[in-house]
């Protein structure tokens, strides 16, 4: 099942093609709508402003209420667009945006209204995706969950059990624990009032996966195919599996799991390698964590350069900005990880 | 340039195949032994005890000392297996290594000598394969360094500048600050003595790519790319870009980079995005940060199940093995960047 | 440049998604649509009666009239179904048709209504691509062009030269020699009379390919690259090269292009090749055909057998039918050569 | 399961890397060495007189006589060359050959001596590769055979059923008809004696792939995998499935194949289709033939351009040349065509 998405923030659509679907499923439009709720703004201030309906349309690959397993597209409709905010960053890149890079890479033509084909609005049709992937998943008892591990120093619980992330996809702010949530929501609110954003991080498990899938090589390798799908999110800057950095601190003797029996099934008693060993699955959940930078656009006035006169100048960013993206991403982040589980299913 | 490694820990041979060379390279096979070189075990006790002379010998796409273009093939005789030093352990798998993955993956047929094809030995044809890629790069002016920026908390001085990292290749032990080798030697050997191992990082820069590589979208993206590459190395667990997991801690106006001139050149003045904004190269160094699992194999006994009885045992790993692999790691790194960035380059 | 076509003959739109174009074109909408008329049945009895404006809505990829460089999406709708024709086909395999194939493929679960993601309505976005390779290509001075060569036995001039090409795709039936296109048209309308169809072949040519692309190895044999795009085209089932298959009656004395100059320019003073030699561009003009079986839609009665009882039985397909769709299929043909081309040139 | 051949023809060695091999197959070595025995010129005329043990070493991916999975490297050493008789063609490019192609597309770099990377000989890794994939096919019940089916206007009786194959294989001509093959013989020889060469065409057929492999789409098209394994094997200029060619004489009625029961299973009556609809499999033999052109080293004075001078002059290939590399090529045919079938197959 491969994925491409296309659209820009600002232009008529934004939407995504899934080829290699597998034919017959039943696809459950609830769900997949409530994947985009999760990820579509609230009405409070943790989140833009712009309201978006995300109602999605399915052009192709879908008859019957079926998939037919041909190329199944979908397409959503800007509708909430002000670019008029945009019109005076033309030759303005914001720091930390993609602007400058994106500039140069497609020689000034992208569009640059809502930062165009880099806008975090193009996460609803990977989320689209993601839902038919965690669909398929599911099926075959395969779980995928995450939380909010942290927000701007700001810690979740550590997770314990896979079982502790089942009722964290109905929450408002997908944490394990509220009171730290509510810490974190404090720290995001503060940010936005003094016109800043913060960052943070999310973890992440994919359960049930079965022993054996993926392989050393480059290209088959498992965390290679996850890091692969999980940096195509934008604001994705670090992915680590298990004990991820903490390994660097760790001898032999305590990042190794000890092997064991759990029934007839071959477990081990710690998860310190995150469900990969040489690249394979070893049956136990994949754990992976990712950092999220601070969202980028903040009101507060910042350095740059403008690209038509060359000179050096500063640059505030008004119009409708998260302080905090960390929160809407959780679906995002399961989304991808869905679309790599998948992928290493031979799916 | 693709390439595709094959061969096994005790097997006759390993080596690498390298796709779409450009043609008429003059290969320097003095820079690539010396390469090797770097990746050897020293006659030292941080490493193994195996010695291997790891002379490639290159079977096609070379002609009177120039690339053909065509699939170059080198290959490097394997001489000093034991072994048996492996056969008791062909049905208990090694807490932390591969063992019991592949074992499912490849329905009990890998070849479990010394790890086969999961061995750290493999990365000696990668070495290969990266210093042809360093040697293309260097002649468009691009510059590929790393060093040990951790060994068990042991902390290299952070890196400043990339000039710092220019002498670091020459060194025997390579970091930034000799003190802090010593340091981690120091940790490595205890932990030797300790019959354990240790684990650590690796910071690496690639400096001199152009601005506008890459694109945001899944299969494209920079730091994707890069992580595709860095995973596909034995031990390596996490991957960071710039500020890294340190973004979960920031807030926007902290971890945007201020966009400046520098003569005619548009640079930014910190660099937090590790050189990628929205998986485009921005033309600053790209920076990374990679964490190397503590090598899995120790002499203290550990807990396993034997998979011909299925029952839960111990074991002890003898042999000859690298109480850390962070150092020898090093060059091994570097390849793997190198042929992510000329994956970028288009190369 | 990628390609990614979706839809359905009877779905609510048909469509693709462009991956890669370069950043800048200023799109010609005139150039595609005339394109897209030229594939469009006529009004005669030559081609079914089905009636779509065929008119392209882009919905991502194109800012200011200009492509962005991001995923182009392309969709069409479709408006003049009528899927009733289809209801009592469900479960009648019709001979010829990918009927029994995709229902063993896709289990059952593929839109089965005017032959659903194997109609050869199908072929509208592909030609919306390859008008956009092809205005790339022209930028570039690279020409495509076709001709009916064959229909039922009556064959157009052979093209000596690439000149008498050019005025072909402003012809209401593109041959070379009109007089053999009205011998044509009066076998497509004698089988449509006899409740029939007919098969026939396509020249096409690709003028301006530079010297040196492709390579012999599997994956870039610039024939092999060809082909899989041809193959992609409903219909085709052969595709031959330069002399082709001529070639097995031919001595090496008479296949062989004598090299000679012309100019400053080495050539071939024959094309037996079609401009490929060891899978490479020569400089000379691409020249290949295609082979394209009669419509299998006919409206005599054919043996079938009914998937739901499992009784062999008889089918009569009445609907509206292409007696024959030679000569629709010249601009799809120069679409498919067209973006394997740019796929040659790196495009 | 992938292949990539390096080597050239004068150069040390020659090989094969096939990636994916599934885990825990014995390898059949005399049938593999059975198969390279079908390529090897035989001691007669009809083929070149360069003599070569075809010997082949494993060099990984084979443990205990048993495929592991991993990469698996063959590699055959050269001994027979006689660089000698190359060295004036060096800047003479050889008309039919890619050596003026290959000149430009590897900036005068590649390997000219025997053709280097272009040379027939590297048929002989694609064979072995090829060998692999029949014994895997074969355990699955999947036959595949080839025949000559013409030599310069000589034709092989028609195949009726894929029985009639069976035999051919061990035949030091393989064809049919023994007496159309002294035909073909005395055809070889004769243009042997003329200091010329002569062209042909090789039926194929993979019997057992089962009905739904595949898809209509670019990049997964049956006929299009089939095409891109064809094409790559030097020489063939063209390839049509089933009926071919010839639909281009047909009508519907005639070229649609009825559908009707045999047994419990649904079959064609015919199968004009080559096995193919819509790019998928439907169950009957996939049919194809390929055609071969003459060898393009012939003794004849042949009108080429100096390119150390730019100026025309001719140019006679003496050295050691087949006659006709149709019989020869009947195993490469099949070896892949065999690895087309597993790309189908998803092995």
């Amino acid at each position: 099942m491969k994925y491409t998405i296309f659209g820009e923030s600002h232009g008529p659509a934004i939407g995504v093609v899934l080829e290699d679907v597998p034919a017959g499923l039943v696809l459950d439009m609830e769900f997949i709508r409530s994947e985009l709720g999760r990820r579509r703004p609230g009405k409070d201030a943790l989140s833009t402003q712009r309201q978006e309906a995300d109602e999605p349309e399915i052009l192709s690959g879908v008859f019957e209420g079926k998939t037919t397993g041909t190329p199944l597209c979908a397409v959503i409709r800007n509708s909430d667009q002000h670019s008029g905010d945009y019109e005076r960053l033309r030759t303005l890149p914001r720091p930390g945006h993609a602007d400058f890079a994106g500039f140069v890479r497609y020689d000034g033509c992208n569009d640059y209204r809502g930062g165009g084909h880099f806008s975090g609005r193009l996460t609803a049709p990977l989320v689209f995706a993601g839902a038919v992937a965690k669909q398929i998943l599911k099926e075959t008892g395969i779980f995928v969950g995450a939380h909010i591990s942290s927000i701007y120093g700001v810690n979740d619980t550590a997770l314990d059990d896979v079982s502790q992330l089942y009722g964290v996809a109905a929450k408002d702010f997908p944490v394990l624990d509220d009171a730290a949530g509510e810490e974190m929501k404090a720290a995001i609110l503060e940010a936005r009032e003094q016109e800043d954003s913060v960052g943070g991080s999310i973890e992440c498990v994919v359960d049930g996966l079965p022993a054996g899938l993926g392989a050393p090589d480059f290209g088959q390798n498992g965390e290679g195919v996850f890091s692969q799908y999980l940096f195509a999110v934008p604001a994705v800057k670090a992915v680590a599996f298990g004990a991820g950095v903490a390994f660097s601190l760790m001898r032999g003797s305590e990042g190794n799991d000890p092997i064991a029996k759990e029934g007839e099934r071959i477990v081990t008693k710690t998860n310190h390698a995150g469900g990969f060993n040489g690249g394979i699955t070893n049956g136990m959940p994949v754990v992976f964590e990712v950092t999220l930078r601070p969202t980028p656009s903040i009101a507060l006035p910042q350095e740059t350069v403008d690209l038509s006169t060359g000179e050096e100048t500063e640059i505030e960013i008004t119009g409708r900005h998260d302080p905090c993206i960390v929160h809407r991403a959780v679906p995002v982040i399961e989304a991808a990880a869905a679309l790599a589980a998948c992928e290493l299913m031979g799916i």
